[in-house]
């Protein structure tokens, strides 16, 4: 087995869907916590100048949905035949394409700006490119025979669009009283030992 | 060999590096330019509502970047290790981190907005996240031995890149005589001849 060190800010954000995977595999990693002090420090000597970094026996790889993809394609989450893995790519760049809107609001939170900012880019930012992605995921579960994103078992797909419905909840964008197609999924997700286990017992952040 | 039809907007845009592929390994394939109106007709019944889309054998698949990395795969320049892969894919996710900033110039472009609107995107949207963008690509190539962005061989995230530097370069955001390490890579993957002969007799749209 491979030494993993996954390093990243100290909250779920953009390392949780891979954190999920290790978890779901029982495969131990180092978590490393970077504070924005060591943060400055860091920065530097990363591939791109950005967390997450993952480092696999030396070797680093930046960029967390290609880190999440590199362990989803290790563990076997990837998809069943090239095409579903193809589908799986492709919800998760529509995930993407979500969070340059969203991570406008995380990182007001996270930079601490003030309500009537943060208030301007929930309504006038992240509220519509939810309605497109939400929209966009409620069509594919609406077509799914097996509750999956994917064909008809678990890909890294559904971790990575489940932690992001995580993260919808705590800031108010989804009400699953509503919305109980995607509430459903969110269960299914959840509901998956390994991941309930590690989930009850992790740092719950905000985002 | 399956059935390709590619389907996006007769531009080179987020449809070139799948087309660039098909010629570089000879594979026929439908290149369905869509035009407005048809694109009015035709958007409801794509998956997410966006083009490109791939069909291959009727299995439909959107967001390009999962297309192009779909080929790549399938005739073999993905990488030659899971993290030659992964790393390949972080290069293209940095691609995909600044055409989000680069398609609002494209896309003012396309849609014929005036002149001061697209000037003031080129210098306070598109010219900040470009020096970002390159300095990463640079910082790639500094340290290539092999003058591919990855490993000792040709991978799809030299084709996504080279391909964005051509319309960089027919936009006016890089000048090879400056950038000498940018252009002797652009020379290096357009020299290549199957693509040189695709792009001598290619549509060579601006965007």
């Amino acid at each position: 087995m491979p030494n993993y060190k996954l390093s990243y800010f100290d909250v779920r954000a953009l390392a949780e869907p891979a954190r999920l995977i290790f978890a779901l595999f029982d495969v131990p990693f180092e978590d490393h916590r970077v504070s924005v002090e060591e943060w400055n420090d860091m920065k530097e000597k990363t591939p791109y100048g950005q967390l997450p970094v993952l480092e696999v026996d030396g070797v680093e790889i930046g960029q967390s949905m290609s880190i999440t993809r590199y362990l989803a394609r290790k563990f076997g989450i990837a998809g069943k035949s090239p095409e579903e893995e193809a589908i799986a790519d492709s919800i998760v760049d529509q995930y993407r394409d979500f969070i340059f809107s969203f991570r406008q609001f995380t990182s007001a939170t996270f930079y601490g700006k003030d309500a009537e900012h943060i208030n301007k880019v929930r309504n006038e930012v992240v509220k519509p490119a939810r309605d497109l992605f939400l929209g966009i995921i409620n069509k594919i579960l609406d077509k799914s025979q097996s509750g999956y994103l994917v064909g008809n078992s678990l890909t890294w797909a559904d971790i990575v669009i489940a932690d992001n419905l995580t993260s919808l909840l705590k800031n108010g964008f989804v009400d699953f009283a509503k919305e109980k197609k995607l509430g459903e999924f969110y269960n299914k997700i959840h509901s998956i030992p390994k991941i309930k286990e590690y989930v009850a017992k992790r740092k719950g952040t905000n985002i």
